[in-house]
C-alpha cells in the first residue's frame, strides 16, 4: 500500500468514526417533564411509568427528566410553561386550565358522562384526539393519553347521605367547576378549598364534608379517621384523564421513530397504570370497610334526577362556549352510537346507558 | 506522523469500524410471528399492530416476522410449533389448546365471568400473569397479554330466544367446551362446527342457529343474510383474551431492553386495539340493525339460572383438574375481592356483580 493511499484511508476511518459520534451526540434529545403531582400521592406513579418507559424504549436518545410538581415549578403552571418551552413537556388534567376555557373540563371529565373506557374508545377511535389537539393547539401543545383513573370514590361526610333530600343545606368541598354548579341546584353550598385544607376543615366541621380522589387517595388523606360516612357513585367526576402535554415545536422536531416511542409508550402507559389505579381501589376500600366506613350509595331514581340536572347544566355551558359545545357534541354522538351496543352486551359491559344526556340546540 | 504509527492508527480504525458493523450485526434478532387467523378476519389486525409497534420500536434490532394462519403453518399447531422452536413466537388464544389442558380455556374467556377490563387487572395486577407463564410454561412458552375482544355478540337464530325455556330441542353451533355443556343443561343440542362450516349450516338450516363472534367479524360473515335473531348477551363467552407466546429459550436469549420492547408493545397493543375491537361493534350493530336483525335480550332472570349452572360446570371441572382449580380460585378471588368496589362505583363501572360464583372445595 502506498503511503498517499495510506493517508486517504486514514483520514476517511477518522472522519467515519468522528461522523458516528457525533451523530450519536446529536441524537440525544433532553426533555423536562414536570408533573402535576407531588411524589407522595400515588397519580405521580403514572408520569414515572410513563417517562421511565420512554427512557428505556428510546435507548437514551430521549431522555426526559421528570420533575415533581412544586421542584421545578408548580403543576398549575404546566400549561404555560409547556406553551412558553421552559419545558418540553409536563402531566396534564384538563380541569386545571378550565380559567382559560371551560371546554378543558369535559376533556378531563364529564359529569355522570363517560367512563374511562367510554374515554378511552372515544379518544383513540371516536374522533377524541383531534378535540385534544385543537384545544391544546390554541395553547401550542401536543396532546397525548397518559392513563386514567376510574370513577372517584364520592363524597365523605358527618351525616349520611342517602337521598338528594340529604344533600339540602350541606357545605361541601367540591373541586370542578360543574360539580359546583350541580350542588348549588341539589340545594347544598359548594365550598372551594385547595386540597391542602381540605383534612382540617373536614376535622373542624368548618365543612359537612368533602370530595377529594379515587378510594387509594383518599384513604392517604386520612378520611378514615374523620368521616363516618361515604356517598357515593361520584357523580361529579365518574372518569378522570390524565394527558401529557408537549411544547409544538419540541414535538414537531422529534424524527418520527422518536415520536413513535412516546405515542406507544404513551399507550402501554393507559394500559398499565389505569389498571393499576383501578385494582389499588380494592385494598383501600377494604381498609375503609374495617376502619368502619359506611358506603350510603344513591338510588336509582336519585342518579336519574342528577342526571337530568347534569344535562341542563352542561347544555347551558354548551350555549355560551363554542368549543365546549363542539366537545359535548362529540361526547354524546358517542353515546349515542355505542347505546346499542351497551345494551345487548348488558351486563358484561362498562358505563351505563341508563341516565339523560344533554339536549343541545 | 510516522509510517508506522500510521499504520498502527489505520488498524486501529479499521479494527473500530468492523467491530460497530459486527456488533450491529449481532445485535438483530429474527424472529416469526404465526398468526392464529387468516388475513380477512379482523382478529388479525391485533397480531400486526403488535409486530409493527415491536419492529419501529426496536428500531431494526428485533425483527418480527407476521405469517397468516396456513401460510407457514396452520394456526391451531401454534402452541406445539413454538413450543419446539419451530417459529419463535405466535398468536394464542387460549381455548384452541383445552385439548390439552381445560385449564387453558378459562386463561382465554370465563363463562358469564370477568369482562375484558376485569381480566386486564386481574392479568396485569392481580397475580394473573404468573398463572399464565406457569400453564405454559409447562409447554416451553413465556405468554404476553396481546389484546382483548370484548363480549361476542350472541348467538344468531332462525327462531327467538327470549327465555330459557326457547333454548330447549335446538341445535345450537357452540365453540366452547363450557358453551356446549351449559347449552346441554339448558335442554339444547350443542353442535360442534368448523369455523368454514357454519355458515352454510346455519343458511341451510341443519342447525336451528349459531354463535361465532363479536358483531364485526359476524358482520363479515353474513349471519345478516341468513338469520333474523340475535340471541344477548353471550353469556358463554363474555371476554376474549389474545395473548403472544413466545418460546421460552427465545425470550431468554433476549436482551433486556429488547424484552422491554416486547413488554411494552404488548400494553399498548392492549390499549389500542382493544379498545379498536369494542369500538368497532359499533358500526356492525348500526348494519345488523338496518339490516332487519332483532336483538333478543336475555331477562335478568334468566341471566341469574344461567349463572347458576355455569357455577356448577365450573365447580365440577375444577374437582377434576388441580390447574384447573388454581386458576378458577384466583379469578374468585379477584371477583370477591373487586365486588365492594363495583358496587359503590356502580353504575359508572364495568362488569357485574349480580351473579353467582362458583363454590369450589
Amino acid at each position: 500500500m502506498k503511503m498517499k493511499s495510506m493517508q486517504v484511508c486514514l483520514i476517511l476511518a477518522i472522519v467515519l468514526i468522528g461522523t458516528s459520534m457525533v451523530c450519536a451526540k446529536e441524537r440525544m434529545i433532553r426533555w423536562k417533564y414536570n408533573s402535576l403531582w407531588p411524589v407522595g400521592i400515588g397519580l405521580y406513579e403514572g408520569d414515572k411509568y410513563f417517562c421511565d418507559t420512554v427512557n428505556r424504549l428510546s435507548n437514551g436518545r430521549l431522555k426526559i427528566k421528570l420533575y415533581p410538581s412544586g421542584q421545578l415549578l408548580p403543576g398549575y403552571q404546566n400549561l404555560d410553561a409547556v406553551k412558553k418551552g421552559t419545558i418540553q413537556c409536563a402531566g396534564d388534567f384538563g380541569s386545571y386550565w378550565v380559567g382559560k376555557n371551560t371546554a378543558f373540563d369535559i376533556l378531563a371529565t364529564t359529569p355522570m358522562g363517560m367512563t374511562w373506557i367510554d374515554y378511552m374508545l372515544w379518544i383513540y377511535h371516536g374522533g377524541g384526539q383531534q378535540l385534544y389537539d385543537e384545544l391544546y393547539g390554541q395553547y401550542g401543545c401536543k396532546w397525548l393519553l397518559q392513563n386514567f383513573t376510574p370513577i372517584e370514590a364520592g363524597i365523605r361526610t358527618h351525616k349520611p347521605i342517602r337521598t338528594l333530600e340529604d344533600y339540602k343545606g350541606l357545605r361541601l368541598r367540591m373541586g370542578s367547576l360543574f360539580g359546583q354548579k350541580i350542588l348549588q341546584k341539589l340545594g347544598a353550598s359548594p365550598v372551594l378549598l385547595d386540597g391542602s385544607e381540605v383534612y382540617e376543615s373536614v376535622a373542624r366541621k368548618v365543612v359537612d364534608g368533602a370530595e377529594f380522589s379515587i378510594a387509594t387517595v383518599d384513604w392517604t388523606v386520612g378520611f378514615q379517621n374523620i368521616t363516618k360516612y361515604w356517598n357515593a357513585p361520584a357523580w361529579y367526576q365518574t372518569a378522570i384523564v390524565l394527558g401529557v402535554i408537549v411544547n409544538q415545536d419540541a414535538w414537531n422536531e422529534l424524527p418520527d421513530d422518536l415520536k413513535e416511542v412516546v405515542i406507544q409508550a404513551s399507550r402501554a402507559t393507559t394500559a398499565y397504570m389505569s389498571s393499576w389505579f383501578e385494582y389499588g381501589n380494592i385494598k383501600a376500600t377494604q381498609d375503609f370497610l374495617a376502619a368502619g366506613t359506611e358506603i350510603t350509595h344513591l338510588d336509582d331514581d336519585s342518579i336519574k334526577k342528577i342526571s337530568a340536572i347534569i344535562s341542563e347544566v352542561l347544555a347551558e355551558e354548551a350555549e355560551k362556549n363554542p368549543d365546549f359545545k363542539k366537545i359535548l357534541s362529540s361526547q354524546i354522538k358517542f353515546m349515542k352510537d355505542f347505546s346499542p351496543v351497551r345494551d345487548y352486551e348488558s351486563p358484561f359491559t362498562f358505563g351505563t346507558n341508563s341516565i339523560s344526556l344533554p339536549e343541545l340546540k
